[in-house]
Parts: structure tokens; C-alpha cells; sequence
């Protein structure tokens, strides 16, 4: 499959990268092929502003030319991954003002559905899976992001994947970069 | 109360903007005084960079220039309301981005507790609440915002309110508004 590999940090030396780069590497070794969309790198402005506001008596809207641009992006390809850290039991803004702006009415959902059957969100979080069941964190965020987006959008293989415990250290960071190269494999 | 009245949409002549103007004179009314933080009239970037990111070895970080302004905007103020459309079960990234940014290692959480003993958020949502309800989007909300903000940055009294139905005519705006304008009476 064409994937879509879309990462949002602040830095390329992050473990969120490495994480993508393992994704990747195993992907591409599985027999697919990667289309990188890093979102900082680009200098992608998450603001949502009124040339990109959904119009509910026009479907098939023009949106502006950065948006357009994405959307064409995705079309290319035929699945998306997004790479992120877990921010406030969320992603990042730069990747929630790339969804709120380019995942609009007539392209992500309304009259359409995502033009992909599959996604992936990889969320690397900071804690411990205990720490995020107990108060509910993991359930807040796999009703939000893959039933409220992914579900949403109708995107018949969608899924939310938490890769705990990237504050505890290296062996700890070893463990997330492996699961993300199983994800990879297996995709 | 010094009230920081942080709003983010596109338009002025929203109705997220009418929520806000409300929720104001009321407040006012109430013997409150607001300063505006309009964060789409003022530019601001939602973006996180390296100068913002935390550093877990040191507590009192010097952030950048635009983030400690926002810190200071906070600081003179004695209360924080935020009011923004819901756009998937969050806020839009340009206030996401502020939170990302500006509530910060030292100053909301870590060594710290947000400067504020009273936060709430107004979410104008699209739908009315058994939508919400059915796929739980308002539980995944108030885990996320109001457990996973505002209580994990101690603020005493932190609410999330969900005002319902923005899409369902002039008669549910009136009824938005009007709720708006009680949140500022009572606050």
C-alpha cells in the first residue's frame, strides 16, 4: 500500500521520530511504500481560518490552496499514519489543526468519507498504561480519536495505538520503538 | 475577579464570539473585570517549537518571549474562561496550541500550579447532547479537559461546559447565548 506517514514534533531527534522512522523501515520491508508528511518540517499552520470554515450548503467546497494541497496528498496515497506524542491526552496542535482543517465536510466525512480503508494514529505517551487507565485517559482518547475521527470519517480500518511510557526512560524507549516496528510489519 | 476571556474562532461574527460577548457582559455586570485574549485577531501561533518545550531538569525554564507574555497575561489576571468551538471533541489547535505552549512545566503543572484557582471552558458543540451522549463524546470531553487540564494543573475550581446544538438554528443559538450569559452572571 502507498501510505501517508504523517509526524508532528517539535524535533527530528525526538523518539517520536525514531518511532516512525522503525514504522517505516518495517513497512517499506513488508512491501509498502512511504510518502512522509513531516508537519513541522513543512511549516504546516494548524490555524483553521475562515477560507478552510466547512460550508454545510456546499459540499464540494473549494478550500484554500495549503488545504487543497493536503487533500491532494492524501488522495495519492491509499492509508494514513500519524506519529505523535500525546499532549494533554491529545495530539499536538500542529496535527489537530492539520485534521481540523484538512479533514473537512466533502472530503473526511458529510457527502464523502476519508479517501482511505485504513489509519493508523501511533500516540507516544509519556506515562504508564496504569497511570492513563486510572483515570480514564485511554478511554477518553479511543472515543475521541478513533470512534469521534477515524469512526467518523467512516474509515472502515481505523485505529488508536498508545505506545506507553516514553518519559521512563531508555529500555522504556527501546520497547516503543520495537512496538512501532511491529506496527510497521504488520500493516 | 480579573478574568483572562480567551476566545478562538475564525470569524468575529461568530457565534462562539456572541457566547463570549455575553458570557462578558454579564460578568461585567457582576462586578468581574475582562481582558480579552482574542487569539485569532492577535496571530497567535499554535504552534510548539524547541524553545517551548519542557525541560523535566529544570523547573524555572525560561520560555520563549511570546509564551512568557502569554504568562504574564495569565498572571495579572485571577481567572481563566476559554470559549471555542468544539471541533472533534476538542478544542480548535489554535487554542489547543495555546494550552500546548503556554501551560507549561513550572508554571501550570510539575513544581507549579496554574496561577488560577478558577478555569472554565465553554465549548459551543454542534449537535445537542444525546449525540454526545450516545458515543460518549461528552464523558471523553470531561475526562480529557476537565480532569486532564484543568484538574491536573490544580486548578480548584476548573469546569468544562458543553453548550449544545450551534447547528440547529437561530432558536438554539438564542439558547447558547443565553447560557453564556448566565455562566457570567454566576461566575
Amino acid at each position: 500500500m502507498r501510505i501517508l506517514l504523517v509526524v508532528a514534533h517539535p524535533r527530528t531527534q525526538s523518539l517520536t521520530h525514531a518511532a516512525a522512522d522503525a514504522f517505516a523501515e518495517a513497512a517499506t520491508a513488508a512491501g509498502h511504500t512511504i510518502e512522509w508528511a513531516d508537519l513541522m518540517a513543512e511549516g504546516f499552520d494548524p490555524v483553521l481560518r475562515e477560507a478552510d470554515e466547512p460550508d454545510w450548503s456546499n459540499a464540494t467546497k473549494a478550500y484554500s490552496p495549503a488545504v487543497e494541497a493536503e487533500m491532494a496528498r492524501i488522495r495519492r496515497n491509499e492509508a494514513t499514519v500519524m506519529v505523535f506524542p500525546v499532549w494533554w491526552w491529545s495530539m499536538p496542535a500542529l496535527l489537530k489543526g492539520w485534521i481540523d482543517r484538512v479533514w473537512n465536510n466533502g472530503f473526511a466525512y458529510g457527502d464523502a468519507s476519508y479517501p482511505h480503508a485504513r489509519a493508523l494514529m501511533i500516540g507516544v505517551a509519556g506515562t504508564d498504561e496504569k497511570a492513563y487507565q486510572k483515570r480514564g485517559y485511554d478511554q477518553a482518547m479511543q472515543t475521541a480519536l478513533e470512534t469521534g475521527i477515524l469512526g467518523y470519517c467512516r474509515i472502515a480500518d481505523g485505529r488508536l495505538e498508545l505506545l506507553y511510557g516514553s518519559m521512563d526512560g531508555e529500555a522504556a524507549d527501546a520497547l516503543i520503538i520495537a512496538r512501532a516496528r511491529e506496527l510497521g510489519a504488520a500493516f
